[in-house]
């Protein structure tokens, strides 16, 4: 099942999202992120120098975790792999920008460019154990 | 850096984490999980038929990352290895529940067990990127 299900649409368009990758000794790092619902997929906007930038380039295989803050037995698991792509013209990085109310450029140092990041569904896990 | 800091330690009794372990395919699995700290460490009652589980006896890499609901831009992340020792008397299970008011026994089938999977760190990433 590689859908979005009705149920959980709201989360979509949440604020934040924990997301995992698997870091060069085979742990998983979770970090929080921005994302966005964009084009029926979803999507980061990530500063190559960050070390979840670089584990995805080595392993693409990633999780994006969209809890509900204001009920956290409901939330949305996506498993799949991430599509990595440049950004050098911060297009999506304007769009994960407007979503915000943010300069993602502001965050970044000379040097430093970004990428978009798809995430490209494997297994996609609806829970609501909130009653 | 292997030690809890002071300033992320109410995190450290919150109500529901993010765990990240990698299951069969090598594909990173978050779900959200109930968490104690307990003796200066932080444990977890899990059934033991459960996949995180099965996933840990096989790749004992594993995160627990602690979310402040109330600032989501505030987090713990708890990288380490799983350390798995039954809890056939449900003894933690029966600490876990005190804390969430519930009783973890009555989730379990007849022919299932529980297991106290304690994190042991790695590495301890306070953030607080609130401003």
């Amino acid at each position: 099942m590689t859908s979005f299900p009705e149920s959980h649409s709201d989360l979509l368009d949440g604020q934040v999202a924990s997301f995992a990758t698997i870091d060069s000794d085979g742990f998983p790092q979770v970090t929080a992120v921005w994302f966005l619902h964009d084009g029926g997929e979803l999507k980061l906007s990530l500063n190559t120098a960050r070390r979840k930038t670089q584990n995805l380039a080595e392993r693409p295989e990633c999780s994006l975790f969209l809890l509900d803050l204001a009920n956290p037995y409901r939330y949305l698991e996506v498993r799949g792999r991430a599509r990595i792509e440049p950004d050098d013209d911060y297009v999506l990085a304007g769009k994960v920008g407007a979503k915000y109310n943010a300069n993602l450029k502001a965050y970044d140092g000379p040097e430093e460019s970004r990428v978009v990041v798809t995430i490209e569904p494997v297994k996609i896990h609806p829970v609501d154990m909130s009653g």
